[in-house]
């Protein structure tokens, strides 16, 4: 059987661009004992992967699942896909799955552990499972309550508030009762934020020149949860406009992917004084102990259509690397997901 | 009553030199209803005063009780005194009390809460109840055990190690079973460490050209918990060095209080992986909780000899100058405290 796969053609470092990706075919080698085979139906297309694909970043040694990517390699990721063929007793041809998927047609997954059967909820799209019910909803959900630890009526800022999980802590954030402000690149998602989102405001950031009167303005009276997906100037400029007790989620950095110049500069005094705290931390952290309240709440919030759901799809495998480059030039609206073949 | 006292004569960005500060005299005006006249016996000089010294800094609005220093005006901190005279219920005439006093040989106290009676344990000097037994402990004790969270076993660095906060924080975990590194100026500091307080070992950092190799050499396997006392390039390579789950607390910057441009670049991308927390934090957040436990636990080991009291003595008023500056040449070993009178 034949399979398509999307890789990189050399490690990455900067901006990437679509040379460095190719798509090849390769022979689906037999099935052996255990092996589960999974036709992809959506895979996730995260920003994190371009950490992956460096020659060297602390992604590498800090995430079991997530290691290097090589080039002429598969490059893996969530993804939702159906199984063709199993040699696992766990598994049955036609099950709906999710797992470590590869930017593939098929994917031969030798660790069933990287695997789990899906309660598809038939109401929603498949799609759904790698956002609002997947990673990034997870992120959102674990990032808010866990690290940020939030009370009601406090001042949250999110940045990159349009993108995958910035757009669920902004209404998770909301529905919890809090006053939120985010950011984004474009007019048409500022408009989004404030009218579909229900954000109580928020700016494009690159119509503004001086970050910090700009988060100023918007904070008179300071941030007390800053939601940070870009780090760099933004961060830094949150940092100054931040409360005593201030908290920092680092939940991403993608300012500071593509360029390491961009990193951000923290101002220590600032931090001391107002006893801020700032929190590194990954979605399969909250896995184990907040998955199935996540679950109940956010599809619950869903259901009653308290929470939006932004998704941003495009089709066939070939579209990969495009949707991927897109993430760095902030074309995405919500949730990027690649739908390789239909349900 | 003529009353001398140290004051500065401008505001002080950057290094303090000596022509900044001057000795005056003042009249001290007549005792009023509820006063207390504290003659200081010592007084604690730290280095945060420099923030209160600038023209702006989030000192002045983040801290109830120490706001801007203002130039011809008297500066406090944190001293022990005997009371001389006493308007007040709560005080009499030769009480020996801890409490905001001035940079001067008496203060008025107008507000009895920034006063108290010390226990003065006779066993030990006065001058204790400013260091190991004050704000240097407290900061020591409540940083590392309520901010890092330590675990037995786990890898410490602390930067400015022969300081006043330092070199407790590097016996408080050398005493609860971590394996501790610290940096220091000099050889003798060095020695100091390794020798006599037990750290297991110990650098001078200007003899080091690459710090992030530096400390790869003394943390192998990653530093778990960074107690920062500088910030800066330190701060950067002990990031880069943490292991995941790594801990920073942010107890101050001093290498940014005199020099703005050292401020440290937070590597966003390992804060994430590593899922590293930064705290910033007062010595204050503790008193209410911690002070009891604290002083109990820090005078039975005093007691026992099993925690080394380091304090650097200087004597009479007009030495207040020199002494404050030479924190930022690093000249003090351990806790530096003027003594303004005999006891």
């Amino acid at each position: 059987m034949k399979n398509k796969f999307i890789t990189i053609t050399t490690h990455i470092e900067g901006t990437p661009q679509e040379s460095m990706f190719e798509i090849k075919t390769q022979i689906l080698p037999p099935i052996e004992s255990n092996d589960v085979i999974v036709k992809c139906l959506y895979i996730s297309i995260d920003p994190y992967q371009i950490n992956r694909m460096k020659h060297q970043s602390s992604s590498h040694t800090s995430v079991a699942d997530a290691s290097k990517i090589t080039p002429g390699m598969e490059i893996n990721s969530g993804g939702v896909g159906r199984v063709v063929a199993s040699e696992n007793s766990g598994y049955v041809k036609d099950d709906i799955v999710y797992g470590s998927l590869n930017w593939a047609e098929y994917t031969i997954v030798k660790n069933e552990n990287t695997l789990r059967k899906l309660d598809t909820m038939e109401e929603f799209p498949l799609s759904y499972h790698l956002g609002i019910f997947g990673t990034s909803g997870l992120t959102a959900y674990g990032g808010f309550f866990q690290v940020c630890k939030p009370k009601k009526g406090e001042k949250v800022f999110v940045s990159a508030a349009a993108g995958s999980v910035g757009n669920l802590v902004g209404q998770y954030a909301k529905l919890f009762g809090c006053y939120v402000v985010g950011c984004a690149g474009t007019k048409q998602k500022v408009e989004l934020l404030k009218e579909k989102l229900g954000f109580d405001d928020a700016f494009n950031y690159k119509e503004e020149t001086d970050l910090n009167s700009t988060l100023q303005r918007y904070f008179p009276n300071g941030i007390d949860i800053y939601f940070d997906n870009v780090g760099g100037e933004m961060l830094e400029a949150a940092i100054v406009n931040m409360s005593p007790f201030g908290r920092v989620a680092a939940c991403g950095a993608i300012s500071h992917y593509t360029n390491s110049q961009k990193q951000a500069t923290a101002n220590m005094i600032d931090i001391v004084y107002k006893r801020i705290r700032i929190q590194g931390f990954l979605s399969t952290d909250f896995y184990t102990n907040d998955f199935k309240d996540f679950m109940s709440v956010t599809t619950d919030y869903v259901r009653a259509g308290k929470l939006c759901v932004l998704e941003d799809v495009s089709h066939g495998i070939e579209s990969i690397p495009s949707a991927f480059l897109g993430l760095f030039q902030g074309e995405n609206v919500g949730k990027k997901v690649v739908q390789i073949a239909q349900e």
